[in-house]
């Protein structure tokens, strides 16, 4: 089986070795190499070059090398081509990590100690344990639900909410347009692990924080083009927020002098919070391989109608 | 039965208020007003009032407000005046929450990402799984059996070293001054949850710092005077070290212009890592009041040959 990879040459590399090592039969080319393209059955990328159907005839599966596919641009893929987006455990782990950072972090009011240390300040401020932090997470597949799992196990008092109803243990689960106020509401810190789709695109705007409690704080690790900046900025102004902690931004990289960069209640990452871990990430792509050599449905297939 | 309570004069209304409708038997007089000192039995503090026999010629038990004792000068108590620590869990749930925040923080290199920020750098590095991490605790008692047991939920290597040999389920235990150096070479990340005394005091010092892995990180949530300062800054200079996450100082606060104020790669936090909270508190002290009048052992009575 020949496959094509087109992403950042080093993984690349490690793959090779890795499948040739562990699947001597499963051919990985390392784009621009391709072997015979009429031979190639799988792409795996972050971008995929341009007029698939030319290049590559007999293509049948489209990997994204990342958690999410909305950097593909759907309307230029063949229709009928299955894309399936990376769930691999190394990129959960990552998110698990990240989120139980931040949440732990404004939980603690470490921003602001963080900016009292700035200003020379050793001042202690009351704490509350965390099973009364009301923690709310939007997105509950699998990387929310990993998440809630480790919030629970640190004792907070957790929420969810999703599209279509969904059950986490520990965690009241709220569903659909029509619950998202009262999701809101209990949400003093609120988690953003939503996809990018038409409906979560600007959602986390004025009108969403106003409906959050007052001095709420905000984790975004979901897709950069969800979070209307001007409106978080006015909203660490009015004190309707109190903190935030941004993972995925738009545009990426920030630009030079962005308010961002040098906001004190803004703790600013460089889209790192979950990173495909070389090892994990090949092994599940085998996984999928042999799920489809044996014709059973592959794990992380996008469901173009709903777009992730 | 009757008791005073010398600290922040907040928390001892609310005891005052909690008791009151708990317990009426047990009533709390709030220093520096005593009652009737011949009928004080117990005495909760944070600094003791000086002469305590003329005072109270008929007191049992001394309760710290604090999970150590370290505050008290042992040399001005009466000898055989059992002295009490603060275990409840509270101040447990404080500090898991503290070392995960802390230890996720340096596994995710987040001092070097925040440094970036003000420098306005867009940089991602990459990152290793938690499995790959090495974290080892000093101390295993209550919150330091606590805070592994996080770490290892979170799937941390985890490791642990005391005075005398413990076992946690999940992690490697080391003991005593013979298997320090094995304990050492292990911890990527350390955490310093060890009570101050004799042997502990300036323990966190060059010698300590050159038998960690190259580039380690450290965690202080322990006790001020267990950190040489300077020995820190200079690991943190050359490399030894790359970043520190420090809550307790000598003295405190630092005074103005301390280096550890401005460093980069120092995370400092007033003291805030454990409070004790109320409610849980008072639940803990009265637990360990009816184990006194029922002749019990109490829970945390310090052993005054080892100071802890």
């Amino acid at each position: 089986m020949h496959i094509v990879y087109k992403s950042e040459p080093e993984r690349g590399r490690i793959w090779q070795r890795w499948l040739a090592e562990h699947s001597p039969d499963i051919q990985l080319h390392l784009w621009p190499e391709t072997g015979d393209p009429e031979q190639v059955e799988a792409l795996v990328a972050w971008q995929p070059p341009a007029d698939i159907p030319a290049l590559f005839p007999r293509l049948k599966l489209l990997f994204s090398v990342g958690a999410g596919a909305d950097q593909f641009d759907f309307s230029a893929l063949p229709p009928d081509l299955p894309v399936i987006r990376m769930i691999e455990p190394g990129l959960t782990q990552g998110m698990v990590e990240y989120v139980t950072f931040a949440v732990l972090g404004l939980h603690r009011d470490m921003p602001r100690y963080f900016h009292q240390q700035h200003q020379q300040q050793w001042l202690p401020h009351a704490a509350i344990p965390a099973g009364q932090r009301r923690v709310g997470v939007m997105g509950l597949g699998k990387l929310g639900q990993a998440a809630l799992a480790q919030l629970v196990a640190l004792g907070f008092d957790c929420a969810g909410w999703s599209r279509t109803p969904r059950e986490c243990p520990g965690v009241r689960c709220w569903h659909g347009a029509d619950q998202l106020a009262d999701f809101l509401a209990h949400s003093e810190i609120l988690v953003c692990l939503l996809p990018l789709t038409d409906t979560t695109q600007g959602l986390l705007n004025q009108s969403l924080f106003s409906q959050l409690p007052h001095g709420a704080a905000l984790v975004q690790a979901g897709r950069g083009p969800q979070l209307n900046h001007d409106d978080l900025l006015r909203a660490l102004e009015g004190g309707q927020l109190r903190a935030a902690v941004i993972d995925v931004t738009d545009p990426e990289p920030l630009p030079p002098g962005h308010p961002f960069w040098h906001h004190p209640a803004i703790w600013l990452t460089p889209h790192i919070a979950s990173q495909t871990q070389n090892e994990s990430a090949i092994a599940a792509l085998l996984e999928n391989l042999r799920r489809y050599q044996r014709g059973e449905p592959l794990h992380g297939e996008i469901d173009r109608s709903r777009g992730y």
